[in-house]
């Protein structure tokens, strides 16, 4: 956890306390949960990559580390791609790589500047697929304003990769004055998603062709750049000195949030382990609760109609063109305007609040009244999504 | 190509006869010829990333892509390590990942800041193992004067990955003043090596244990990031003011070279492809001939044995902690005493020269009197030893 003026040591002990709590590492062997992003995730990285290469960019585990270099802040942000079926309704795993890698830097406050791409094919993959997934990836890059500069190629043998595996990762520029991070939410906060979750999920899983279902949906994978930058224009200007009208154009960067008073705490793209995921990572970072109202949880019948028919909950199943952000209560009305001014933010909402108490904790109120804890993912219901 | 001062027209169109004789693209599945880094991986590259991605950054196909961001210098460079198997001696994967991506900001003459870290990890994969190579990257990590910043664990089924695939991408920061590169080689200049080539690759080839072979060997792998420092300062001071000791910490930056004047033209660490494969894409981007001199390049006895038996050219046989650098005639004395002072290139030595003629093709004057043509590398003789 980085220096953060909060004046109340009762609040880094809670933090503290929320740390001890991680589970420890008891399992021998890697497990498909492992790589769920849920508990066996965290544990994993925890007890494995943090534990050896602790430093204090890392630690934050945020989804990007920003950091200096020279005169200026940088983010970078890196993501492999497994997903499987390698084409779906709405995207591929080339537009998935290049908008999952966009949207890590979006959500850190950066303006995205280049991406590198590497690449691991499996022999016999199709040539012509490859080309498809290669335009789909120059069409999402020209779409979210980066270019890929840089890359690497390689090749495994035949079933020691399904088609291809890509490694996208992305360099951005973050304005000074800017924090952010899932340990600054505060009581008080209200959690916004800015559309429907779990239609990427869903998509991806009934694309297998393994379930006797089918629906009329389609990935969300999109580029979060252009919202992040019009949403921390807006809630800049509304403290600041009004001259902004909060129309940030794609490259408008990453204005707004003083050091630990900005009007957005916290954005997260809701992909692997979904809502629910996020919400646990921003209760335990900053030691608070989280009360969700399951009525306002935006989601689209098919996806409802999926889950509820496979044993799913939607707030664990991965978005990839959707955020959660965490906003102070004063900046509410100007950060859903702003997030309702773009297209992939039109149906954004509230769907809860930070409190107090129980710390480290996620509650539901749920549709029929009564209230259970959303725990971090536990196991891997949808191996393979991203 | 960037836009370089070298007032001859005639070179440019030579560069741009170079580039049209490349093959084009007949293949319809991937072979693991593509992954070799020879011929094919030059033409898939060329005909499916290069043609959808097109622009000014990646166009070089250098090893690291060198950019403005904001008012810095910054070079990015992205690698996949997908060797079998993990462990062999002197390395493993991880700090294998580790020194190829430093290594890959080293020689585009970066000072290497922070590197993220994407692993693929296979079901099943013993996790007593995974903590041996994490171990290994932040061994890795510490001696380049690198952090690991941020990461991204992902699961693939049981036989989709041979244990973990490691993708490590880098930033650095370069030296406004400095421009090395591929097509700035020019006639009269020398070719250097840093040390015995082909270690590597016949090292993890032996540790297959698939072949009756045992030889004595570790692969070299290395960073190479004190060594480039070292040799840029110490070229740079010849030229300049004459304060520069030469003696350039890991710390000491990427000074040296003018505009298209430095005494290093170009440095390029000799790995999937070897030396051959270097000279190649410097022959062709440039638009030179070059000619080496076989009895001059330094091969270990027992590489040069494996070699012989098992029919492979140790030009084409990769290291990872050795260097190609194209050096300026008046430069090569100050480049040679700058290189031997340090541990890793203890064994420079020149190899070769840059001719006039012909052009974009590199000749060997063999140990016999002869003389022949070193091609880019055909087939993939070393699977998978990166």
């Amino acid at each position: 956890m980085t220096a953060v003026d909060r004046g109340a040591s009762g609040v880094l002990d809670r933090v503290e306390a929320a740390r001890r709590r991680r589970p420890k590492l008891r399992d021998t062997h890697i497990t498909s949960a492992h790589g769920a992003g849920g508990k066996a995730t965290a544990t994993l990285v925890d007890a494995v990559f943090l534990e050896a290469l602790r430093n204090p960019l890392l630690e934050p585990l945020e989804d990007a580390a920003v950091f200096a270099a020279g005169t200026e802040r940088l983010a970078l942000t890196t993501d492999s791609f497994v997903v499987t079926p390698l084409f779906f309704p709405g995207g591929n795993i080339g537009d998935l790589a290049v908008n999952g890698t966009v949207n890590d830097l979006a959500v850190a406050g950066a303006r995205p500047l280049h991406l590198a791409c590497a690449v691991i094919l499996e022999e016999g993959m199709d040539i012509a697929d490859l080309r498809r997934i290669v335009a789909s990836m120059a069409e999402a890059a020209t779409r979210a304003g980066v270019s890929i500069v840089t890359g690497d190629t390689k090749v495994v043998q035949r079933g020691r990769a399904d088609g291809c595996y890509i490694t996208t990762t992305g360099v951005g520029l973050v304005d000074p004055g800017l924090h952010l991070g899932a340990s600054l939410a505060r009581p008080g906060d209200v959690v916004v998603v800015t559309g429907p979750i779990g239609d990427h999920g869903i998509t991806v899983l009934l694309a297998r062709g393994e379930l006797d279902l089918s629906a009329d949906l389609r990935s969300d994978t999109a580029p979060l750049s252009a919202l992040t930058a019009r949403l921390l224009a807006a809630v800049n200007a509304q403290g600041g000195d009004g001259t902004r009208d909060g129309g940030g154009a794609p490259g408008g960067g990453a204005a707004g949030g003083g050091a630990a008073g900005g009007g957005v705490r916290a954005m997260r793209d809701a992909t692997r382990g979904g809502v629910a995921t996020i919400l646990n990572e921003v209760a335990k970072a900053s030691g608070v609760g989280v009360v969700v109202d399951e009525a306002a949880v935006p989601v689209r019948t098919e996806v409802r109609g999926a889950c509820e028919l496979l044993g799913l909950d939607p707030l664990y199943v991965a978005c990839e063109g959707r955020m959660v952000v965490i906003v102070a209560p004063e900046a509410v009305d100007a950060a859903l305007a702003a997030l309702r001014a773009d297209p992939l933010g039109a149906q954004s909402t509230v769907i809860g609040r930070i409190v107090d108490d129980p710390p480290g904790t996620v509650l539901l109120n749920t549709a029929f009244g009564g209230t259970r804890i959303v725990d971090l993912l536990v196991g891997d219901p949808l191996p393979r999504i991203c």
